[in-house]
C-alpha cells in the first residue's frame, strides 16, 4: 500500500513517473542498458536531456531570452553561485528575509561581497508572514534582489512578487516551482532544487536571463560560471543523468495532468480543503501564519498541547501518513502538499483532523 | 538482451545493483514509498546513507583519521574545491599533467591561486605515458601535489604513485577508484565522480585526511568547505539520495564479489586478455601507450586505417557492443572495462578482434 506522503522534501513523486522508471530501469528504450549506464554524450540520453529542458520551457513558458540549466548541488549551492556570478565588486545585493532558507542565502552572500537586508519579517526567530511591498527598502542600484518564494519551515508564500524595477529579481523557488503558471520575464534568475515539484534530489534547475548569463563574472572557476553550462547545454561535465531522466518523467506527468493551470487548480483545492479544516475548529487547530501569507505547499498548524500533537502524529502514522511532524525549529504539524500529493491524501488528513478533534 | 557495455562513463553497473533498484523502486523496505520520496532526515534513508559510507570505509580500508564525504558536482567541481580549500595565499600547488582531465584541474587551480606544472608527458597534444618519478620536479613546500590516477582518454594509469614526502598527495581517481586495494594513508585527499566504478553520475566521493579538513580555508562559501560536509555526515544539505542508494547497492555487489582483492584479480584478467589480443597481432592492432603505463580500465588501440576502424565499430555494434569508439580527440578504439564489465564481454570483444583480423 502506498503511503500518504506529506514529506517536506524529498517529497512524493507522481506514481506514473516512478512506474515508468521501474519498468525501464534495466533497459531503457530497448537499448539493453539502464539509463544510468548510457553515456551522457550518446543520443539516447541526449534526447531525454533535451526533452527535460523543453518541458521546463513549455510548462513555464520560458522566453527564448532565458537559459534553462540543469545543474548539481541544490539550492544551497545556488546561495553561493548567485553572488559569485552576479555580485560585482562595488555593488551590493538585496535580500528579503522570510525564513531559514533566505537567511542561509544571505549568509553565503555575505562571504562573497556586500549584501543588505531589504526587509525581514522575523520576530522571536519566527517568520509568520511575507512582508508587504511597502515594508521593503529596496536599493535601486543593487546587483540583484533575492527572495525565497515559499518557506517550507514557516508555511508562508509570496502571493505576488515585489516590483524591483531595473534590479534583477532572483528567486529561490525550490519549494513551489511549477505549482502554478508564473511570468518568468519578471525574474532575472529563478533557481530550484528538484526534490519537491520537479524530481529526485541531486538536480537543480536554473532559469536565467541571457543578459545576466553574459554579464556574469569571469574571474571565478569555470565550473561555477552560468555561462559554462549555458554554452554547453548543461553538458559541460557529466550531468546527474538518472535525476534528469526522472525529472523528464515528472514533467511529462505534469503536462498530462493539465500543465500548470491544472496544477494550480489541484493545489488550490487541496490547500482550501486543509485550511478550511483548520479554520473550522479555531479553538483546537491553529495556523500561526497570517492569512494573506499562507502557503499552498506547506500547511503548518498546531494543536492545543504538544502531548496532543504527539498523539495526533501517532494516529497519522497508524493510518500510513508520513512526514507530518513540523520542523524541529518550530514544532507543531506540517503537511507538505506539493504537486504529487493527491487530493485523496489531503482528504484523509482532513478526516483524521475531524475524527481526532471529536469529543476533545 | 543486455548490451556489452564498454562506455567510458557513465558506464556499466553491476546487474544485481540495478535489479535491486528496479525491485524496490516503488516501495523500499515496505515503506510504501520510493527511496526518492523519503526524507533525507528520516531513518530509512539515513541507514542507507550510513551503509554507503561504511562500505567505502570497509572496502578501501579508510583509516579513522580520514573523512569520507558524498558530495555533488562531479570531479569537475573538485577541480575547484580542492584549491578553494587547500591552496592558501602565499603557497603554490603542484600538478602532474597526464591528460585532458589533469589539464582541466590545473586550469581551474590557476583561477584560484598559484599553481605549477610538476611534470607533463604531453607530446603533440597527446599523452601516451605516465611520467617516471625521476622526471617530476616536485616543490617540497607545495600546498599539495595533484595527480590523475587513470586517464580515460589516453588509456594510461599510474602503476605506483610518486612519493611527495610531507606534501599532501591529491588524486583524482574518478576512473579507477576501487579497481584494486590502495593504501589510503599515502594520500591527503582522493576524489572520484561515481559514474565509473561507484554508481550513477551525480555523486562524488571525497576521502580526506581530517587534518586537511580542519586546515581548510574558512573564508570561502560554507557549501564549498569540506568541513561543512564532514561535520554534517554529508547531510548539510539534501544529498542526491537515489544516487547514494545506488552507490550502496553497487558497493554491496563489489563486496559480495570478493571485495577489492576480487576486483583486482577480475580486472587484471580482463586487461591481460585484451592487451594480449592486441599484442598478438602487432601489424594490425596497435596500442599507442607505453607498456608500463597501460591502463587496466581503459584499453585504447588503433587499426591500420580509419576505414577499418569504422568497419570494426559497425561489426561491434551488430554484436550489441557499445561505447567502443575512441574519444573524439584521439580517435581509434577504446574499450572501457571497469569493475562491472564482465570477462564474457571482454572475451566477446577479443573474439571479434580475432575474427575481424582474419583474412585481412
Amino acid at each position: 500500500m502506498r503511503a500518504m506522503n506529506f514529506n517536506a522534501g524529498p517529497a512524493a513523486l507522481p506514481l506514473s513517473a516512478l512506474e515508468r522508471a521501474a519498468r525501464e530501469l534495466l533497459d531503457v528504450e530497448s537499448t539493453g542498458m539502464s539509463i544510468m549506464e548510457h553515456s551522457h554524450r550518446g543520443k539516447t540520453y541526449e534526447a531525454i536531456h533535451n526533452q527535460a529542458i523543453a518541458l521546463v520551457r513549455e510548462l513555464l513558458g520560458v522566453p527564448d531570452s532565458y537559459d534553462v540549466l540543469l545543474l548539481q548541488g541544490g539550492a544551497s549551492q545556488q546561495f553561493a553561485m548567485v553572488p559569485m556570478n552576479l555580485l560585482e565588486a562595488g555593488k551590493s545585493a538585496d535580500y528579503v528575509l522570510t525564513g531559514a532558507w533566505s537567511q542561509k542565502a544571505y549568509k553565503e552572500g555575505k562571504v562573497l561581497g556586500k549584501v543588505r537586508v531589504a526587509g525581514s519579517t522575523e520576530v522571536d526567530k519566527k517568520f509568520t508572514r511575507i512582508p508587504k511591498p511597502s515594508e521593503l527598502e529596496l536599493d535601486a542600484d543593487a546587483a540583484y534582489a533575492h527572495v525565497t518564494s515559499n518557506n517550507t519551515i514557516f508555511g508562508t508564500q509570496f502571493q505576488s512578487f515585489p516590483d524591483t524595477g531595473k534590479v534583477p529579481l532572483v528567486a529561490d523557488m525550490s519549494s513551489d516551482i511549477m505549482w502554478k503558471p508564473i511570468d518568468v520575464a519578471k525574474f532575472g534568475l529563478i533557481y530550484a532544487g528538484a526534490q519537491k515539484n520537479l524530481g529526485p534530489s541531486g538536480v537543480t534547475l536554473v532559469i536565467i536571463d541571457k543578459a545576466l548569463t553574459a554579464a556574469g563574472r569571469k574571474d571565478i572557476p569555470v565550473i561555477f560560471q552560468y555561462r559554462t553550462h549555458a554554452e554547453n547545454n548543461s553538458l559541460y561535465n557529466t550531468p546527474p543523468t538518472f535525476g534528469v531522466y526522472l525529472l523528464r518523467n515528472v514533467l511529462d506527468a505534469v503536462k498530462q495532468a493539465g500543465g500548470l493551470a491544472g496544477m494550480e487548480k489541484h493545489n488550490r483545492e487541496k490547500a482550501a480543503l486543509l485550511y478550511s479544516a483548520i479554520d473550522a475548529r479555531p479553538d483546537f487547530y491553529r495556523c500561526p501564519v497570517d492569512k494573506d501569507s499562507r502557503s499552498t505547499m506547506n500547511v503548518v498548524f498546531t494543536l492545543p498541547t504538544e502531548a496532543l500533537e504527539a498523539e495526533f502524529l501517532a494516529e497519522a502514522s497508524r493510518r500510513k501518513m508520513v512526514g507530518l511532524k513540523g520542523h524541529r525549529s518550530v514544532g507543531g504539524i506540517r503537511a507538505s502538499i506539493y504537486n504529487a500529493c493527491s487530493k485523496e491524501w489531503v482528504q484523509g488528513l482532513v478526516d483524521l483532523m475531524t475524527e481526532f478533534q471529536k469529543g476533545r
